[in-house]
């Protein structure tokens, strides 16, 4: 038996967050949790900024200025220098802006690459891309992750990628495979839902092309919470996304009938932005501010190891169950993931003990692993239950095999 | 001078909107006011969905079904039949869709015809489809108001047209241009943003094709609220739209590489829905329960009515001023504007004293009479101190002239 270890008190910062009493809660990789700032800044916006200044708000709390703003605070995670990221819309939106926008850089190639097990959003979009312009304009081609790096060639425009694996919890080498990419002529654009928030992330270093992520997980903004894209400053001038909506013209207050796009990251946007859930995202961001996210990538690790160290046992002798993360610590996100033939009944059985987790289809039980909120030794009881749990066969009571429509 | 009419107490709800003491709001056709109802959703979302029931909430509040609960809600508003409205993004992202969607129905055409005023984000967002496409797939052809019916011919896909123009207040004849449009194969668009809750609609009934609009005007949203888009049945079936993310798949919780479109209009949706905002509406739209909108209009009839009685005198002796809306009253939306030429200074003038309008480039102030909030004292004040202010010139004070960024 491993002793708990201590908890980093610049990184646990539990009490800024608002958890229901005796949750342990293990899925802030699906949705994270409210927190008092984040309450706080939607409380705001909707009993004084709407409530009292109504119109006016859009000038005198600079609720225009929120998609730049929120933006801004998320850059400093990414390692992105200012200017080159902001908040809007949905991953899958940014990602059709983006792609139409490779596309057109580099607009000899019409090939974008992607893994079959991407985050389906990613493919659809892409599918739908090629749906619109033609096959001879744009085509989609999906490969294992063992082939992403063979079907680099000269004749691939973009290749789209998911960080962290929504599933497995795999991480990919960004940087190495931006690299590789780029020897190539082409285009990288990352996916971070599962990873902005969680792990360091250096974009500009790295030299990423474009990049998208959402603001409900890891960044802990609310459901549905607006997304983010990053573009990196070299392609931020000749950018040209088809979601020209007003937001994002030079000048969207002089109401010209001619589309012209604002010069910085700002021509990226298109409708106006939905200010409750932006408030509550901006809010979120407070809790990052100053973090280091090397600090907070050790401690998510230090939570992993204290959880697998728990699990080592039942792995080596019960044959169905599987970790399906990497084994090794540079290959993991914030995340693990088990396989087990009963992995939705587990997954139940775990929430009726108020440690809250979730399945994946086919037989995948995840667990986000995110030390602002989350301590050691929660993270030591929610591995003994779940090791009880599988032994003792509970999730097998019928209770638990009732399938909700979001799983 | 006038006698006061008097407010018809079914539509006049004064103590459901939370408007502050002693603010006459003539602007919900730019942002509706919060509500009671409004307030209390978004706060159960913020403290106790989402706070307590964190992800579960996705299925234990339903979080998944307000895109369609809250299209089902606004559907006998527009007069559409169920199953053919749904909440999602913005109208700008909507727009997109529907336009690509009518391309490929239409698919021997290309030409998009559309007003050369119409509001700048629908002709942005067609021109941003041009270019993506190329000039020869998709081309934008922008008219003037009283050349529109000599554009219709056979070669054109989709007239899209704002049925209630942003600056002037101009109601279009809806079920007539459909009606001519029809009678030359091609499919309407039609931009619901200052009509939806305002004026009675029957967009089946007119066989109206597509539609738009947003939440947050005179359907009282909230700020960014969602946008909606309606699908006639009979388009439903074979809709392609090219925004094919997650949420619009036949079963986006199987997560298969391959989009599939749900049947329904539920293939309309793109990414996850931002939650927070969503409520807002969700609870702004109680208000119109059992509305009948007839009554709404002869209300909002009325308070243009008596506005208009009291500003007689001085539209006929200063010539500055001018009604640019229509005086047909059959030719009018929910707004009236009027221009001069120191419109801004105007408009700062009657926000100074709680009679809050707006201003739009470059010589427009427009007000809006939305009887769900807005007696007929209120209006008699703010046409009183209008004439005032314009007759006095204390518009002039410098303290008027400085422009707001959001205008």
């Amino acid at each position: 038996m491993t002793n708990t270890p201590l908890d980093d008190p610049n990184i646990l910062r539990r009490s800024n967050f608002l958890l229901p009493k005796g949750t342990i809660y293990m899925d802030g990789n699906s949705l994270g949790p409210s927190s008092l700032a984040s309450n706080k800044a939607t409380q705001d916006v909707l009993n004084n900024q709407w409530e009292q200044d109504l119109i006016k708000s859009w000038n005198v709390h600079s609720w225009i200025d929120l998609p730049k703003k929120v933006g801004s605070k998320i850059a400093p995670i990414l390692g992105a220098a200012p200017d080159q990221v902001i908040a809007c819309d949905s991953i899958s939106v940014n990602l059709f802006k983006l792609l139409s926008a490779g596309l057109k850089i580099n607009d000899e190639r019409k090939i974008i690459v992607s893994e079959q097990k991407n985050f389906p959003t990613d493919l659809y979009i892409a599918q739908g891309l090629s749906e619109l312009l033609g096959k001879d304009k744009c085509e989609l081609k999906q490969v294992e992750k063992h082939e992403i790096e063979d079907a680099l060639n000269d004749e691939v425009a973009i290749l789209m990628l998911t960080h962290v694996d929504f599933r497995t919890g795999e991480m990919l080498p960004m940087e190495r495979i931006t690299k590789l990419a780029h020897q190539h002529g082409v285009l990288v654009l990352w996916d971070l839902a599962h990873s902005a928030g969680a792990v360091p992330l250096e974009l500009d270093r790295w030299n990423v092309d474009f990049a998208v992520g959402c603001g409900y997980k890891y960044l802990n903004g609310g459901p549905g919470s607006p997304a983010f894209m990053y573009v990196s400053k070299r392609h931020l001038r000749h950018l040209k996304q088809p979601l020209t909506g007003w937001m994002g013209h030079a000048s969207p207050f002089s109401f010209e009938p001619e589309y012209s796009p604002a010069e910085g990251i700002e021509k990226a946007l298109c409708g106006t932005p939905p200010i409750l859930s932006f408030a509550a995202l901006d809010g979120a961001l407070n809790a990052f501010e100053g973090l280091d996210m090397m600090q907070v990538r050790a401690q998510s690790n230090s939570l992993k190891l204290h959880f697998l160290a728990t699990m080592t046992e039942i792995l080596q002798t019960n044959p169905d169950l599987k970790l399906v993360t990497p084994e090794d610590e540079e290959r993991q996100g914030s995340q693990l993931s088990f396989s087990h033939p009963h992995s939705y009944a587990i997954a139940q059985a775990l929430i009726d003990k108020q440690i809250i987790v979730d399945f994946r289809a086919p037989d995948i039980l995840r667990l986000g692993f995110t030390p602002l909120y989350l301590s050691h030794a929660e993270v030591d009881k929610a591995a003994k239950t779940l090791r009880n749990i599988v032994q003792d066969g509970s999730y097998l009571n019928a209770k638990y095999q009732t399938r909700n429509k979001v799983t």
